[in-house]
């Protein structure tokens, strides 16, 4: 992209606006596309903002929270009738802030629309390497990757041998966490929503076995088969009915990585689960961690997973919806399952 | 007591026996007193077994536990008809161990039983200190103490200011709990079932406020009540619709040390919880600790609690029955929130 000149500098910038709150699945007509017509590309003078041209969205379940009225402790609700924001790759067009420069490429919180007006003090991570995907920081960089990084090496603390499953196994993390298990010695194994995702897991992404959670009536009977020795490793990302079976196949003083439980965002009432005493009778911990704890050991995630990456160590399986008017359908559809891999919008190429 | 002369050599032994598997309450009528007349006093040649008298023995909620058929992880089920076990205080009165000498007083697990023959391989501690009643070595210095100590510390993690929620908080170890927040500096409620546990734990206790749980209709509400900003720390003994009401006023970051979940054990079906999205949401760490994991740190302990008792810093409140008929009486007790304090029940004087 040229330098933005004088005449340039007025663009029109389509956008993503979230329309009111909900208590129910997400659905496209929650979110409406606007075009504010009159975007300057200038940063006004002894403001540290930057102006960002955004390149990929990240379709995060995290996103379905912000539409609830309540938020949660951590993310603050969306205010109706304003821009949706998510994690995004974005690359600079004007800087006011002495460490960003026209042309870097980042990621962090961005706006769902064409061009982002940001103040890069919390969370704006400056891209050194471009010679894997872009879109990739929304993923396997980004905050899925040091998601499943965090949660399964230090909250999981794993051993060589143990068995480990994943649920929502081929999502943005859960794919992650399964090749992990695998680098680590141990037994992994996956659950998906449909035979394509199963064979994914199985023969691209390197699972020890892979299961559809949808065909199996009996989900405690199906853990058994598949873990006849027990689970010292959960790898939670769906909440529910697994979550119970989980609980009843673990092994004494297992672990489980509470990530997500998307199988409840929509409800308002979540199912109730009943095999909690497991806890207490085999010495369990489950516990939730949130990913900005630990942003500090982002640049030591990247020392160990980009090596990963170039060699072919680990792979990681992308769902790339083309252009942002597709972005709403793009956030709806990893709550029916509908994403193969991680959910991601091209918003323009750089 | 004198040495045991030949003559005396067979004694007449009392014994409480389980009857049968329950899936309920546990009722007095689960158990029976027998006496075996020819319980011969002495140790055969070469054995390591000791044989000791009883003094007292400790009511605890996981013994329901051993009265279901299928038992726990960490717990095998009693066998029908066979005496019952469980942590108790005795004396030797004949010993092959080497370890172990006539007169040495012991605690550790025993039989419901007026004498017993013990093979002191696994979890049979001498008693040191007999400066401090033999009795606080079935609650503050023995397996509920122990427990107090490693969930609140340990696995609590607390840090002075903190907010913390006990349940169960009169019990044997709930109101340890209570007292060594207060030696951290945090701010510490407890729940119990009528209003004379309440008095207790607000004045001699020294909690800083305490509510009778029954009287809650609202338990959230309750919660909000005692704790306007929320709790760090919630030190669990109950389960059910408590932990659901806690789950919502946790706060970022907080921890549940999960030690029990008595009000469960006698449900075919447990409750269903359905606040665990908090775990996620909050980065709650919720964790059981079999106390065996902790028995290389007994000495680390005694040498933290003795003086505590010594110098009056820590009070223990102790519910005695008396006599080994009282026994079944004083095992049901609890689970209907009839004892005020650690129960215990006395079979013998030293």
């Amino acid at each position: 992209m040229a330098d933005v000149s004088e005449e340039q500098a007025i663009v029109s910038n389509k956008q993503v606006i979230f329309k009111d709150y909900i208590s129910r699945f997400p659905e496209e007509t929650d979110m409406f596309i606007t075009c504010n017509e009159n975007m300057k590309l200038k940063v006004a003078a002894g403001s540290k903002d930057i102006i960002v041209k955004n390149l990929y969205l990240s379709c995060d379940p995290f996103i379905r929270v912000l539409m609830s009225s309540q938020g949660s402790e951590l993310f603050s609700p969306y205010t109706p009738g304003t821009v949706m924001t998510g994690f995004g790759v974005a690359k600079v067009m004007e800087s006011g802030h002495p460490e960003f420069r026209q042309g870097d490429f980042v990621w962090g919180m961005v706006g769902w629309e064409e061009y982002s007006v940001l103040k890069p003090t919390d969370g704006l991570f400056k891209i050194h390497h471009t010679d894997v995907p872009l879109s990739y920081y929304t993923g396997i960089l980004g905050m899925p990757g040091l998601t499943a990084y965090a949660g399964f090496y230090d909250v999981c603390k794993p051993k060589k041998g143990e068995y480990v499953f994943v649920s929502a196994a081929s999502g943005a993390v859960g794919q992650l966490v399964g090749q992990f298990a695998k680098l680590m010695g141990c037994y992994v194994v996956g659950s998906a929503g449909t035979q394509e995702k199963v064979e994914l897991l199985k023969n691209k992404i390197g699972f020890d076995d892979a299961f559809n959670y949808k065909e199996e009536p009996d989900l405690n009977a199906a853990l058994k088969r598949y873990f006849p020795k027990g689970i010292d490793i959960y790898f939670e990302n769906v909440g529910g009915r697994m979550l119970d079976a989980v609980l009843v196949n673990m092994r004494v003083r297992g672990r489980i990585a509470a990530c997500g439980m998307i199988s409840q965002y929509n409800r308002t009432q979540h199912e109730g689960i009943h095999n909690l005493m497991s806890i207490v009778s085999k010495g369990i911990r489950m516990e939730g961690f949130p990913v900005f704890d630990y942003y500090p050991k982002y640049s030591d995630f990247l020392d160990f997973i980009l090596p990963c990456i170039r060699q072919g160590k680990v792979k990681y399986v992308e769902d790339i919806a083309q252009g942002l008017d597709k972005a709403p359908a793009a956030l709806v559809g990893p709550f029916h399952g509908r994403n193969v891999g991680k959910q991601v919008v091209l918003v323009a190429p750089h």
